[in-house]
């Protein structure tokens, strides 16, 4: 087995509800934290699992909300006490992953970090190790790197990223520059893209230098830069919770995406490495049916106690989280999610819904399920 | 209003689990003693209450199982001590109903019983009690009388009686001879009958003297006529527990159908008058889902808790026994139970499968749910 990085360190930021998987993903226990692909651990865990290797245990640190710190310490039990930043508030991805990478470069000047989501799915372990380690590479050469994962449809739920020419990195053989991000595309043309192979999904992971993310930020987001230096600057001293109370709600809430991947791709500045293995989002429970049954919608998948549910011709997904008896009979491609205080009953084509039901609870206010 | 009849006894036989509205619908608490209808009561209670203006308070017999003594007794506050006829084990409709009609005509000769289902629906008060006060003016002229629904839909999920001539008796003015019973038809068949308006849907319900009854019982079944006269002979004395344990589980376990009305109907002493109200025996969920959409498969019904349940662009049946959120989103024509142990989902075209899930969990031991 290949050793750890030396100078990398893991960076992944639990936050989000995700309230298109209601009532599975709660408020106090957000979709990172459930076993969402029948691996018998949490998706944060399994993320942490496959960044092991790339690491050890004592290079990942988690961005995470208050609620959430003694979840993620007992899910992780191995991480370092130091490693676990807590945002006193949700203030979106620049902020969270803005933060830890100025705390760690004060840390360690040198550090190349990379950002990886604690909720999503990805399986081909030494496909995703090769595609790090060809990112950290390039990251070394003083780009910012970003995985694309190479599709396996021509699907119109995530963004793409579109593949330039090939980058001479030694140790990243399959680096190209970013021409640049498109947005979620209709279904003609995700089909292009799909046909064209040079249209990558963009799965949100990036790899770079510390301090050239942190440049980039300044560069577009001066505000918001000055800020988290100041916290990162009083993070390990007793001024923590005194300087983060004072800046941290006033910081500007922007996605990553919009305030250093874009802007740097325009400058040539972003490469790319197409990562070969298969990656999920597990955005919604259509995703979650199709995960779950290996894109075999004509079975009856079961995530949780199997030995509850008593499918009778049926096909689908059903969610089973109590000590219930669940019997589907004559239902196709249904969708059942039954835990202790919520039912939910869908179909793959509604999944996106959800989050509508949510919203209509949130304004009942009935917050005890959500 | 009219008085109650004086000579007129009502029996409510109240056994038979219904699996087929399994999980509402269990072992220790069957089918009548469920509110099926929204109407606050269960259907015991809602037969009770229908038959109270024919009979009084003191003219209405239950035979049912020992372990719904209490509860039937808790539905029922008025019932008077000595009209809750125990079974000591199901012993089918002919036992059942022949044991009130000997144990009745011993307490009162001529009186005349009139036999209904404790679970089934039935609207349209006034058609009823006239549909039973014919009857009874039947019975006093020494017939055996059904009252056959008049069908509202080409239905192949009944029996039928065919009316045949006309019978002169004062009081009662709708009333035929039955020319026989048809079991349940294909849709062709049903087609022809609805049209016709001879076919009446054969609802169980019979009237008769209670010795005209056991006569016919005695001529077609004499062994069983000869223990029930012989277990009702003690049934007022201290010796009913030790004649009852040694011959009812002996007795022949025979629908009352096949061991009275229909030698009857042959003989030509069977009378029907049709009954122009609406009659559901709510036999499973497909019934009643229509039963509570009132005919209306278009919109999403909720028997139970009401305010639990959230449902989005969703047609069909929502039953809901815990205080769970329900959310239904972008489903049509689905049949939902929710109860505390158990969750049943299903469609109408599949309501009839239900029966087979409960004997999976019947093979399985599961009898914690049953």
């Amino acid at each position: 087995m290949a050793e750890p990085i030396e100078d990398f360190y893991a960076v992944i930021p639990a936050g989000g509800v995700g309230s298109r998987l209601w009532p599975l993903s709660r408020a106090e226990a957000p979709k990172f934290l459930h076993d969402l692909t029948g691996s018998g651990v949490s998706l944060l865990r399994n993320t942490w699992d496959r960044l092991l290797p790339l690491t050890g245990p004592n290079r990942i640190a988690v961005v995470t909300g208050k609620a959430h710190e003694h979840r993620v310490e007992d899910e992780l039990p191995d991480i370092p006490e130091g490693n676990v930043f807590i945002e006193s508030s949700p203030r979106e991805s620049a902020a969270a992953i803005g933060l830890a990478a100025a705390i760690l470069q004060r840390r360690e000047p040198d550090v190349i970090i990379g950002s990886f989501a604690a909720d999503h799915h990805i399986s081909r372990q030494r496909a995703f190790e090769f595609a790090v380690r060809q990112s950290v590479a390039l990251a070394r050469a003083g780009y910012i790197s970003t995985i694309g994962i190479a599709p396996s449809e021509p699907s119109v739920g995530f963004g793409y990223i579109q593949k330039g020419d090939e980058i001479d990195v030694e140790g990243a053989p399959m680096a190209a520059i970013v021409e640049q991000f498109v947005e979620k595309p209709d279904l003609d043309t995700a089909r292009k893209y799909y046909a064209d192979r040079n249209f990558l999904w963009n799965a949100g992971m990036f790899i770079s230098r510390a301090d050239v993310l942190l440049a980039e930020l300044a560069a577009n987001e001066p505000e918001l830069h000055a800020g988290l230096l100041e916290i990162a600057e009083a993070w390990d001293t007793d001024r923590r919770a005194e300087v983060t109370d004072r800046i941290w709600p006033g910081l500007k809430k922007i996605a990553i995406d919009y305030a250093v991947a874009e802007p740097a791709a325009e400058k040539g500045r972003l490469a790319v490495v197409p990562g070969h293995f298969d990656w999920d989002d597990v955005g919604d429970f259509a995703s979650l049916a199709k995960l779950i049954s290996g894109g075999r919608p004509d079975r009856m998948s079961i995530l949780g106690r199997n030995e509850m549910v008593l499918a009778d011709e049926s096909t689908g997904l059903v969610v089973s989280q109590t000590n219930r008896v669940i019997a589907v009979v004559g239902v196709q491609g249904l969708i059942v999610v039954d835990t202790e205080d919520a039912l939910l009953v869908t179909t793959s084509e509604h999944a996106q819904r959800v989050k509508s039901v949510v919203g209509t609870l949130q304004s009942r206010g009935d917050d005890r399920v959500l």
